[in-house]
């Protein structure tokens, strides 16, 4: 499976970014090359970090676009400068050149000394999964391996949430509910705040959203970090042994994020890859990535994710049990899904997708779908209870696995098994008897002291999706909700990041906290790096449109900066300040590619005589110099002011 | 401006779709070569053309996809075959082998004898334009003009609307109201149904719409499309001067139809590429495509265009009377415009955009917005008002305009000039203070005979977008509206097919009857070959969403047909059956190249054991072979069968 070690797959792709090599680089004895990861900085940007109040130590990471002035046609007084433009920065230490990375190292563990510091945890001598245990151990896999040197942690026990036995609960909800603010939550405040410091002024340039039922402060301060967790409407996906990542939240009342999905399957892909198509995923504002791997060796390439992320990773652990008994869903036992999660747990997985609300009575349900069962999870589980005449066990077991998961606060994406595969089958009696069972399976993780969140469609069309989110929000108890697009219609294959972008959008509007990407290979084959970041920058662009929908505070002044920035013809501002400024900057030179053409104050579709932007400009300056803003000045005015205008105005259209 | 001919500049793209020389291939005596005139019938497909009832002579066109049979996994006498899938089809008889096309002459006139019929209008001897005379007995012109045998058509006189003086109404508005049924109608009827003689099972199997207001009936009869035009809430843009034209419609209770822009600029584009571009944007799925461009020899372009265009065709008039005069927008002039309303007209263009809601009051409106007008039409008109402190000509004239419009048949598009450049600048005072203007305008033309539909935004975030279509249903009288987008967010340019995709599928579904397509060099560039195709397909999408989210009875069985192609892995018929066929199939080949891969159980995701789809299909066929599709039939027959199903569950795992 792993290709060789030589070959630069991530170039091939056509992409043209520099990839600059970083300490020792080039190939390494494990077969994984620092130089195959992307590290250019985002153009006319810096990487900034901002301290917290009550946790003083914390670096929150953003991205500061710096931006030209602005300039007067008419008047050099008139010449300002803009302020720059802070925005969300998903893509970790990699955007920053000042960090040195070597992916045999990992990165730095940011998070270790506040999870030590709560004094609930403690270091394991070796890894608790027999599986786990088995790949350190064989020596055929030393060239393979990530060479880590921190040991596992676990929850001590009897530090769990009161009334329930088993393991201590060391979760972000767990400490939510005791009233403490960690770390974590601090730096998602600081973080989710951005433009803190001129949200008044953001505000009064801003349009009134239409919230439908989501309750965005002006501020997100740390204190209501934690109550949104405390009450569930919140997630903070945060393994204690995945203590590299830079703390991020899920919820309605935040930003909308955005996950991709990376992963080797039977039939392509390396570790090396797998690596570099995690930075290349956060680089464009994945917020979350989830590995998906279903070839062999997935447990050494989760690791090298997880020491390299920067972001929280999920995985579908069934998808590797289900490798451990060769593919054979009948084969599947509790025992053996229990090691796989202690495993992946101890790796620092954040969340785990399972698919617990496949029940044995809903199989039938699906039988006269129009596409069946899509989710590869569900058919197992459906699979595995046909072929045994028994439960889920998943669901019967659904305690032992919070107990597990509030050991390691790994969070519960709750599967939809069952979710739709085609308009046809969208929001059918399957599809909603499982949703119902994830609102049921939402109440004991909470009693249990695990953070979740649910999953749900998939293919709906447009005037179904509402119904979808007002559901889940009512019967998973405000759980945060984490869909699949969904897909508005079924005939274009090839453009299903689109299809469904339209519908991420408005599930988001309505109060969905996370949108799963597709990519445009969806249903077809597996996403290249191109269709990685397509599938990203879509899901991104449709997350804010939902954020400017919900009139969220931190979303319309990056519209508003980029509007100017057109309007005033400052190109390289337009572009920089774009979700992806080298595919803009790739547009605007195809049609014109010289220097002199960022500067101009026309574009390539109307030319130099015919640009209305320029006319307007032309216009509006008039019109303020001559004091005509007001109606009534316009028509007192004007008739003795036109000849001069004409005069002026030859001026302005100058031939070229 | 005209480029070298010889240059194919269509190959350029990359594409790789054949182009079926026809006829007299290769460069002509006017520099236009049907070499680079795209040919390829979509695969799988043959063109079909159903006859009329009440005009037994109508050919109506459209695109039948053959289906391969559905093969049982567990028993062959399970096969069956699937009915051909019937699409709406835009691309004239381009897509049709058995159609000799040579652009020098043009397409077959169809609607000639039609014209002819109705006896109400009269050949004229020469061009009734000025400019166009000029134009036509230019020597230098020779080598670029398109050689038209036949004579211009206007409306005989006399035969105008009663109460309206001026030039007679050869409208289908006018006829429409008369109670005539024109075969433009009834052809119409035909297209819009597609599969008429499947609608009852069609609706079994398609989920009720959220209509919004919209009445669309089961079947669309003739009688339907004459009344939908009667009361101005549907037009047929049809001048009698385009007689090539396949009749189609703009309404809310019509399937949603996309409008494609095309045009040369100051900066790129021949001829030759403007004829492909129009072919090739009509093979995609482009209902109308506007020309807008401003480059020299714009009437000479037009007029290929035409004569080649089996779809109406839309101008803005203001563009060319602008280059009339240097760019000078000041120097504009009624009678300069109406020369080139009557040049245009006479030549066959459809529809045109007037930006008559520009008035002189409004353009102060725009001063403190972050983008003032971006309209071209709009910010030329603001020009002339200020420059004469004149009530814009358009408005003044719209009377004048109105006569000339119905002796063609030459339907408005009333633009708004003051639509939103920026999610900022969204339903503002100067946008809506237009669109009340645009329904004042509307009423006027209803009166004096003539098809309207009015222009829209633009950039509007979604919680914003519904307002627009109330607003402009409540104060245009329900006549089409025909939006650009509406972008949903600023941020992404690059991207902004999807950013208004979004917005374009919401609009749609709210009842906007025409979505003018964005593409993806929008605000950066001009779109070449493959910007044209993703913005069409991009649109097409959008609209069909639409059409889903309103329940249109023609519209899920397309989806219905590819999920279960899908389901049952006939991968041919899901390329065949999707928009973009050849992106679909190159998406597969990418992973899995070889011809077998297509005819496999499983597909690149998720590879041959680990497919949802392939588990599913063998939990249904196991369980309904065992009779245990019924919930109760599950529970007491499964334990005995398990033992089998895992004997038989271990045959279909075989490992590859």
């Amino acid at each position: 499976m792993i290709r060789n070690p030589n070959l630069d797959t991530t170039a091939a792709s056509g992409d043209s970014l520099d990839k600059a090599s970083t300490g020792n680089a080039g190939q390494t004895e494990s077969g994984v090359s620092n130089q195959s990861i992307t590290r250019a900085p985002f153009p006319g940007s810096e990487k900034i970090y901002r301290p917290g109040a009550l946790h003083p130590d914390l670096r929150v990471a953003m991205r500061e676009i710096k931006l030209a002035n602005t300039r007067s046609h008419f008047d050099k007084s008139l010449d300002r400068p803009n302020e720059p433009v802070v925005v969300y920065d998903t893509s970790g230490p990699y955007t920053d050149p000042r960090v040195d990375i070597d992916v045999r190292r990992g990165l730095e563990p940011l998070r270790q000394k506040w999870i030590l510091d709560r004094g609930d945890v403690e270091a394991l001598s070796d890894q608790s999964s027999e599986y786990g245990r088995g790949r350190a151990s064989d020596p055929k896999l030393e060239e393979l391996r990530f060479h880590r040197t921190r040991k596992p942690l676990r929850a001590k026990t009897g530090k769990g949430p009161s009334g329930t036995s088993g393991n201590g609960a060391v979760t972000q909800l767990e400490y939510a509910r005791r009233g403490i603010i960690t770390p974590e939550m601090e730096y998602i405040a600081i973080r989710e705040n951005l433009q803190a410091e001129m949200i008044e002024e953001s505000l009064k340039r801003q349009h009134p959203g239409d919230a439908r039922g989501a309750a965005i402060p002006r501020i997100i301060t740390p204190e209501f970090v934690r109550d949104e967790v405390a009450r569930g409407r919140a997630i903070i996906p945060a393994n204690i042994n995945h203590p590299e990542l830079e703390p991020m939240i899920i919820g309605r009342n935040f930003l909308v994020k955005i996950n991709a999905n990376i992963g080797n399957s039977a039939i392509a892909s390396s570790i090396e890859e797998e690596v570099e198509k995690m930075v290349w995923a956060v680089r464009w504002g994945a917020d979350t990535v989830m590995d998906l791997s279903t070839g062999k060796n997935i447990h050494e390439t989760r690791e090298w994710i997880l020491r390299n992320s920067p972001v929280p990773i999920g995985t579908v652990p069934i998808y590797q049990a289900l490798e451990k008994v060769g593919g054979k869903a009948e084969e599947l036992t509790w025992e053996l899904y229990r090691d796989t999660l202690i495993e992946q747990a101890e790796q620092g997985v954040d969340y785990f997708t399972v698919h617990a609300g496949v029940l044995l009575r809903y199989v039938p349900m699906t039988a006269r779908r129009m596409t069946g069962i899509v989710s590869r999870g569900g058919s197992i589980m459906a699979k595995w209870c046909l072929a045994h005449h028994k439960e889920n066990f998943l669901y019967t077991h659904w305690r032992d696995i919070c107990d597990i998961m509030r050991a390691y606060d790994v969070a519960f994406s709750i599967g939809d098994g069952l979710r739709p595969g085609s308009i046809y089958d969208a929001n059918d009696e399957a599809q909603f008897a499982e949703l119902k069972t994830q609102g049921e399976l939402t109440e004991i993780a909470w009693d249990m002291g695990v953070q979740v969140m649910n999953e749900g469609p998939g293919h709906v069309p447009m005037h179904m999706i509402e119904e979808n989110m007002r559901k889940q929000i009512e019967w998973c108890h405000e759980a945060p909700f984490y869909t699949l697009g969904p897909l508005t219609t079924d005939i274009a294959p090839g453009y299903d990041h689109i299809t469904s972008g339209i519908g991420a959008a408005m599930i988001g509007w309505y109060g969905c906290a996370m949108l799963c990407y597709v990519t445009p290979k969806e249903h077809l084959g597996l996403p290249d790096r191109e269709d990685v970041k397509v599938g990203v920058i879509t899901y991104k662009l449709a997350a804010h449109a939902a954020d400017l929908a919900k009139g969220h505070p931190a979303a319309q002044y990056r519209d508003n900066a980029l509007s100017r920035a057109r309007f005033e013809f400052r190109w390289h501002d337009q572009f920089n300040l774009s979700l992806d400024p080298d595919t803009a900057r790739k547009f605007h030179d195809e049609t014109l590619p010289a220097e002199g053409a960022k500067l101009a104050h026309f574009c390539s579709m109307c030319g130099p005589n015919f640009c209305s932007m320029k006319i307007t400009d032309d216009v509006r300056a008039y019109a303020k110099e001559q004091g005509l803003v007001e109606a009534a000045a316009l028509e007192k005015g004007l008739e003795e002011k036109a000849k001069e205008f004409v005069e002026m105005g030859a001026e302005v259209y100058r031939q070229e």
